[in-house]
């Protein structure tokens, strides 16, 4: 959601020099999407009919529309077949997306920690960050620095979603017992409303979350069950046992749907961040998903 | 937290005419908290050095404190011995305070899906609401009425941890699938932030945080299994198994410390808001813990 494109930087361990994913074998892509702050149209993109940036005037868009970036982008760059379409998350409800779009396009499929629908769950935590930006005195001003202060809390907020109550225990505990104020847990909350806040902008992060909303793969489409069964690709489901905001049953969804899917559950402590972070399992999963072993019987 | 007195309001099924706990067979007292916007000292009280309400300048008070009052208010009823102290959730933290601060006056001790210790990530829960609240331009203006739309964000979040994945699937899902926006689910946290709005004030919300932050038996009394130890009453811990603010491992804690008490868990599909609607199963569970049936042995 608040990735760029270098996906070494942020995707370390399955995505590298030296990992699974690496450019001596594969030809790699990790396009901006739609909305973001890093790249493609965005709304501090100066809208040349007026000659100011969009801010609060640029599109309210759905994942759809980023797939059709995506799909303009391979076009592009003249590529027709797709070896591989992996992502997590926001990422990965894209991924969706686009296989049920174009099941041609691509030979495997791999989705983490995803859905086929944004839940009234997810829905619900991305409403009460708006909320929290909306609440922002600035946000009404239509300066592309706008809404930032709210965003902080907001981030604060995703953050617990993205995690587990055992990644606070793990990291966040006091080392002694006589504290009554300025716990640890609270100052990493403002550090991470902080560490966003210096890079990103409010604008994208409304929109993205309204486009995650928005997401349902089968609307317009005779429902989920019929979208999921247009999906060809030989597709891997993983789910993160700990997931707050996109539990299993989401991904063990999806897998059922889609002809010959595989799924698999990791368990991490990370929560739904665990896709970001748990990539030795996910390495050992995907190469053997997509390099099956020889099985050698013995006569 | 941020309930009232009025028990028989907002426990029914437990607390009622006709429920276990009534006024024909029990002599109830569910006493407001200190801090609180429904009574005893508050934030909005007049301090009577400067002739204005405390607001801002209310003090930093503890758990520990709450009790202070409810010691005070035994004694001036004239109430030496109690039947029983039951609590949930902040109710139930000053509940298992008290009877480690005065372990000869309860005979029977319940404590439904609270903790000893508040943890890590209830922390950076209330610390994301509070990031709400100083958001709201009139959180500075030292009125009254200052911070009270940062409180709906709060209790938007809030909302959040007191319920589960579940809950939502259950009662907020769209019955059609065209929506993009406009979702069930995102109306229902801008509803619940402006009930609380209409009958609670942001710095009793914010002061009655920083006291359940500061939570912690083990205080100043050698760590939290020695404190526990000096509880005297005949415990039950209920823990509620999908509560996603207090986890059943921290029930489990409280009952593994106590000397004799036991342990029981519970399903729901609400959550931590459980512990206010599953009186059906409340009510079984502490009938037979407070009046244990007569084993009939046949010869």
């Amino acid at each position: 959601m608040t990735a760029n494109s270098d996906v070494f930087s942020w995707w370390p361990g399955l995505f590298g020099p030296d990992d699974l994913f690496n450019p001596r074998e594969h030809f790699i892509i990790c396009p901006n999407i739609l909305g973001s702050h890093y790249g493609t149209s965005g709304p501090l993109t100066v809208n040349p009919k007026t000659g100011k940036p969009y801010l609060h005037d640029f599109p309210q868009y759905t994942v759809r529309d980023m797939v059709q970036v995506h799909h303009h982008l391979a076009q592009h760059l003249g590529i027709e077949k797709i070896w591989l379409l992996i992502g997590g998350s926001l990422g990965g409800q894209q991924a969706l997306e686009w296989s049920i779009q174009e099941p041609d396009r691509f030979e495997h499929l791999a989705l983490i920690a995803t859905n086929a629908r944004h839940s009234p769950w997810g829905i619900a935590f991305n409403e009460s960050q708006r909320m929290a930006i909306a609440l922002d005195p600035s946000w009404a001003t239509h300066k592309p620095e706008a809404g930032m202060q709210g965003m902080r809390a907001a981030r604060s907020m995703a953050l617990l979603s993205y995690r587990h109550y055992d990644t606070y225990q793990d990291s966040q505990q006091e080392p002694t017992d006589e504290k009554t104020d300025g716990f640890r847990a609270a100052t990493y909350q403002q550090y991470q409303g902080k560490k966003l806040f210096q890079r990103f902008n409010a604008y994208s992060y409304w929109h993205l979350s309204k486009a995650m909303d928005s997401h349902h793969v089968g609307r317009g489409r005779g429902g989920l069950q019929a979208a999921l069964q247009q999906v060809k690709a030989n597709t891997l489901v993983v789910g993160i046992n700990r997931d707050v905001l996109f539990p299993p049953d989401e991904q063990y969804l999806i897998a059922s749907g889609i002809p010959g899917a595989v799924y698999l559950e990791i368990d991490s402590r990370f929560g739904h961040d665990g896709f970001l972070i748990e990539t030795a399992a996910f390495g050992k999963i995907l190469n053997r998903f997509l390099h099956p072993a020889t099985v050698n019987v013995e006569s």
